[in-house]
């Protein structure tokens, strides 16, 4: 049986109408064929709190589970503030806590962007 | 009568033992008579999402109409995976939107960071 690359995606913006959620459809549609992408929304991911390390919320658990089975990571974000958003900075803050469980240890990962402003 | 200098101060770790919540008072105590500081947890604020941009959350309006008052920003922030917290970056770019309602427009900002790691 032949092996697929699994490619973990993710979007930098939680709105409905957001660009960079179908720059990930599109982008699938175009892998080769010997990958499979699965997306994840990050809608439930709260921001980053130390005090929750111990006790992951369910959301942030399922997130580093997905990353880990991956064999690679693609980010779609906005520019917000001349980078990536918050929202991809916080998602990234809380799985790769706690100290020595960070799932994107040795992970490639590429971003790409459907900004949409002036200074895209 | 003599006009004081307000500063606006938050800092980017929410969980309540932060290294960087005592440094914003410690700070605080440092600073000249003739400033006032007032600080601002963010606990409330959800990561952002565009959808809410035409009717923000009540801590978000709080916290920009906060950000308004002020002379002068200080900012303290753990540092993640080699730059400031998601939640600095998330309330960020939460405070800065909508479109041509920013309130750090010209407003001067100091940054400064507890950062206890290893590569701190």
């Amino acid at each position: 049986m032949e092996t697929k690359l699994a490619i973990l995606g993710f979007a930098g913006s939680l709105r409905v109408c957001s660009y960079n959620k179908p720059l990930l459809h599109t982008a699938t549609d175009l892998l080769r064929e010997d990958t499979t992408v699965e997306i994840f929304y990050l809608d439930g991911i709260p921001p980053f709190n130390r005090d929750l390390e111990m006790d992951m919320p369910a959301t942030v658990k399922e997130f580093k589970s997905k990353i880990r089975e991956a064999d690679a990571i693609l980010i779609a974000t906005p520019e917000y503030s001349r980078s990536a958003s918050g929202v991809i900075k916080n998602v990234i803050d809380f799985a790769s806590r706690a100290l020595g469980d960070n799932p994107f240890n040795d992970k490639p990962i590429a971003i790409m962007s459907a900004a949409t402003g002036m200074f895209g």
